[in-house]
């Protein structure tokens, strides 16, 4: 037995998922959550009870490259041996990508220091037939250069209050967006959004948001007007989840060094 | 009724499919297939018994951007209001995404100029959660500048005998190779490969070859020899079907011009 049994550390593991099969990632009444999934296949691997807690709750339906979550246990198992134990016994649309030993100070969702989002577009008559649960189609040709430009517009520390679904539990509704940009690569319309927090669905509306202006359903300015207003209806609808894919979750270096 | 009814006429469709969950193009005793799926919702459209014969059969799991279909029909229904009909009553794996009136003498199969594949190899230590189904899993660093050097020896005309799996039914062995590539983005290797036509399994044994090359495996003159000998055993496993995809299928120009 190594020196490390009986004593709990806390764990930080990256995971992918796809979000078709689920009802998002946290548990739920009606359906298997990514975390449900995930804190089952601990349990059988570390022989106890094992709760994880996630940097983002994703929706339904909305996937994800770089999820992070963090877990206590007690282990003989060496961090970066986790995922590949893992990934034998996961589903095949649930991947653990990277296992860390972190600080039991670091919190896999307060700590966050920033995340970044893709929303992906299939802006042609015809849905995709092999990317069709991995983006959301719009039929009629959107304007891409003229939704780059509006989104830009969102760079920087603003009261997003208009771009916040209800159902948030967020103290103050300032955040800072810190890349933002809309590029077209053939039928698909990408837009990458990189901050230090989002609100409810805020992605999601920032997506829809743009769909209408690429469309000339909305006029540009309607950003600029739905941040000084704070009034939800300047912006478009919520864009479908199967299009959004939360990319990569950041943390402040030092927080994820383990002291010796 | 309009003047067309009664006059059969010749259409050709461009397909897509996520081949994932058919038994192939063809179709086939042990499960439903492409072909199968489209001919059952052309019926219906149509209200007649259809025929669609495809330019290429391709292997169960693998998918395509642009395969073409030819059918002979009497309808009133305009070729290129037919994607639209048909996607609507289509399962969402399988998109028509153009249709066309052609001359009775262009056979989807047998009047192909060229045909363009690619296959994605997922180069990590873990296998892809998003695009599990749309590639290939090599887990072992490849190197994908080696594989490129090794691809560009088959570019241009060659007797490619050794790249054949058994149940082809070709005359000749003797293909040309117009564009090969192999370029790596991030954790993904994209293999492209155009030419006129293409031996029974014969992109799914490149890319096996290539993945031995990349890995060291296999020597880098292991085309050429394979190229000069005709001996299949030169060269590695056929490559998985799931990270094939035929991306498009040329005519000669002429051949698709219908005489007015």
């Amino acid at each position: 037995m190594s020196e490390r049994t009986g004593q709990t550390k806390r764990y930080l593991l990256t995971v992918s998922y796809d979000g078709t099969n689920y009802c998002g990632w946290q548990r739920q009444q009606n359906g298997p959550s990514v975390q449900q999934t995930l804190e089952e296949t601990l349990e059988k691997l570390l022989r106890q009870p094992v709760r994880v807690t996630g940097a983002s709750r994703t929706d339904a339906g909305v996937h994800a490259l770089g999820q992070r979550a963090h877990l206590d246990a007690v282990t003989n198992i060496p961090a970066e041996k986790m995922p590949f134990a893992l990934n034998t016994m996961l589903p095949g649309d649930i991947r653990v990508l990277h296992g860390l030993t972190v600080p039991d100070s670091l919190h896999a969702r307060f700590s966050v220091s920033g995340k970044t989002y893709q929303y992906r577009i299939h802006n042609s008559p015809h849905a995709s037939a092999l990317y069709r649960n991995l983006s959301a189609h719009v039929p009629v040709r959107l304007d891409d250069r003229r939704m780059d430009e509006a989104a830009r517009v969102l760079l920087g520390t603003h009261d997003f209050a208009a771009f916040a679904a209800a159902g948030g539990s967020a103290k103050t509704t300032v955040r800072t967006i810190t890349e933002i940009r809309v590029e077209r690569r053939g039928e698909d319309i990408f837009l990458t959004v990189s901050g230090n927090a989002f609100l409810y669905n805020m992605v999601r509306i920032i997506a829809g948001t743009l769909i209408d202006i690429g469309h000339g359903k909305l006029p540009s300015g309607a950003m600029q007007k739905a941040l000084d207003t704070g009034d939800r209806l300047q912006l478009g609808v919520t864009a479908p989840p199967q299009g959004l894919t939360l990319v990569e979750v950041r943390y402040p270096e030092e927080s994820l060094r383990t002291r010796e």
